[in-house]
């Protein structure tokens, strides 16, 4: 018997366990309407249009690229480059939906964003002496991807405005006293998971001065940035990052945009190692021994998505972008509705992406999920989960992502009565 | 700028970079027979098989899992189970083909065995006091993925029969006597990369005895098994693990028998963690901040090139096995012409796969790898890189896997020319 004191730390951790104990209460508790996945919409998709997308792209290399059919053949069944094949088509995107204009040598394709950032993080923690920042409350991924890398996470607060700028550079001070190396800062700033805040344009260019000052990187993570509630989208960091050392490695996610099922994320990582090769080149060499490479037929897939919409993913995304802005708009119109505005029950309006922050009358246990789940048939995560913390608290997350409205009336109704129990 | 010694020294390592730098070589020279590449033949594969797998895969989907076509669109385009979806398929070919009875929970579906690879030997370093074992020569893919999380490789003699059992045992002893931990063995039974060696029944069961008394794990990888030279295939380690407590855990690819482009592969970890979950689910914790789950398009699409064989890897390779086979015997029986029984020039005869190494009289460094590609238009891969080392050695390794014949003759013609001009 293997006993869990023999292996890696990380795996016997809370946070690493927290996202199965939700898909194990969902497992056991199936007609429960969930309001904690954050996974896209379904009503969009179509088992064809992934045979349509693997078409489109063939085209792509056999008429764009002038590939012969023996080369398009290698290019989707073969082991393939590192750094993947639809690094193009991703700077296209970028330069059209983002004024972000890059060298597609210097982006990483990666199985999801998630290995995009597990790379960087594995690269930036040389020994014990790095540490990460990041934004508090966090993404579960940056905090778990941190623990199975023996890479501390110190928080940042976060404030009204996405990032407390002031307290980063504390928080940098009192590192460096400490011995310790602060190598990066993860954020995301439009949207952020689970606190919905979009950073405003002014913070973002005090943000970039100080990594400037200070000489960190920031990782910006960047799922929900074609989804705000008022149609109206900020400059990312990486479109603001113009200094002659770039500070910024943008993490991308095609998993909210395209399919999940792909699982294709990427990093741009433009910055250069030792005056020679990217950034991405090197996170490359690691990639090649975890996943050797991003699988050429989930990158066809996703790359003829893109070719559809001519490399714009606003326009791929635009019923999407309506969806789930009618969805939150929904869900905050009812939670006005189930809880009055003089109770105890309070919740955040986010400025987009798929979540909202529920604050209750009551600690939030892993006691009252299954509660939840079990006598009110609803789903939601609990907020310390995002705090890499075990100790309950009085917030939870909602999303709405997954759900059609009427899902949601029905969804906040079963809340409601959820939240009328432990409060009474 | 970044400098490499801010980052994980892993990244600097040659280990790293020297599949970077053959790669590097290929892309200079286009026109280099390559005798370097490992990847398989393409000639048996086609774009459209892709979508035929794919079409197979829902169908069953539909008919032998009862699903609606919304859970089959939910099934290949959302996020997934972690542990994969097709896991019930593996478990079926490793029943028929391998006599390997596993509960299909015990699976654990990866991008690519080397995901599986890198995940089990993340679970197995908690400490810097923790090592692996692994027969060396070895594949560049452990060493690479061992030094990304810092875990000591200790070498063990391979000797005539593809592991020295004796050395084996001697090499744990002196790892404790240090106060290390030696927590696994790798290895490659069946033809392995690069000896070709495979192992003798009696050997693999006093292997199998040894773990059991020093209770260490053997990682079992099988990437080439069902390509014998003979035609004959010994039984697994896996299909021999029959203690109480499994000591085998087994890494498979499907990249030499369906496609790598789908880029799937698996480890079988049906060890019980403290009388609870497989380690299969402890790794799959690891997975979720790793690649959160692997792209269910792509498992897919290797589902259903199962499915398509009634899930039999051997009768759906029994082209692939010939090909290799006739192929490899021409390779040796070229050399035999090339090079007189008599002379400096010596090889071994594998037991099957893809490889034959190759003795010269002259040091094989990184120079006459580029002499050869500019000179004699053939590229083939120095042994010292499987040894994880950088002081060349008077051998190679000879792949030809990816080629047909008739490039064969001419890529030998080519390597004959090489090792004459060197030997002159």
């Amino acid at each position: 018997m293997i006993t869990l004191d023999t292996l890696h730390p990380s795996l016997g951790d809370p946070l690493l366990t927290s996202m199965n104990f939700l898909n194990e209460i969902a497992g056991r508790y199936p007609d429960a309407l969930s309001l904690a996945a954050g996974t896209p919409h379904e009503g969009f998709y179509d088992v064809e249009d992934v045979h349509r997308a693997l078409r489109r792209f063939c085209d792509h290399l056999r008429t764009e690229d002038g590939r012969s059919e023996e080369e398009v053949r290698r290019t989707l069944l073969q082991y393939g480059r590192t750094k993947g094949v639809i690094h193009d088509l991703i700077a296209r995107q970028l330069a059209t939906d983002e004024g972000i204009t890059v060298d597609p040598e210097a982006i990483l394709i990666t199985t999801g964003c998630q290995e995009a950032l597990f790379l960087t993080l594995r690269a930036l923690r040389r020994d014990d002496r790095d540490v990460l920042l990041a934004v508090s409350p966090a993404y579960i991924g940056v905090s778990g991807a941190a623990r199975l890398l023996d890479l501390p996470v110190h928080p940042v607060a976060e404030g009204p405005y996405g990032i407390d700028v002031a307290d980063l550079a504390d928080r940098i001070g009192k590192a460096r006293v400490e011995g310790l190396r602060p190598r990066a800062l993860y954020l995301v700033p439009d949207h952020a998971n689970p606190s919905g805040l979009r950073m405003p344009l002014p913070v973002r260019r005090d943000l970039l001065d100080l990594a400037t000052a200070e000489d960190i990187l920031i990782l910006e993570d960047n799922p929900y940035g074609l989804f705000p509630l008022d149609g109206d989208r900020l400059p990312t960091l990486k479109a603001l990052d113009e200094a002659a050392t770039p500070r910024v490695v943008h993490l991308g996610s095609l998993s909210k945009t395209v399919f999940p099922g792909a699982r294709i994320g990427y990093a741009v990582a433009d910055q250069r190692v030792e005056d020679g090769p990217y950034l991405a080149d090197v996170l490359a060499r690691a990639k090649s021994m975890v996943t050797v490479n991003t699988s050429p037929i989930a990158q066809a897939v996703a790359g003829g998505r893109l070719l559809e919409h001519d490399c714009s993913l606003v326009r791929a995304t635009e019923r999407e972008a309506a969806h789930y802005r009618g969805t939150l708009l929904h869900l905050l119109d009812g939670l006005a509705a189930c809880f009055p505005a003089s109770g105890p029950v309070r919740w955040n309006t986010p400025a987009g992406g798929f979540f909202v922050v529920v604050e209750v009358p009551f600690e939030v246990t892993p006691e009252a999920v299954e509660t939840s789940a079990r006598d009110h048939g609803v789903l939601w995560t609990p907020l310390h989960h995002f705090y890499g913390s075990t100790t309950p608290l009085r917030c939870l997350r909602l999303s709405c992502s997954a759900l059609g409205r009427s899902q949601v009336n029905e969804a906040l109704d079963r809340f409601a009565s959820f939240v009328m129990a432990c409060s009474a």
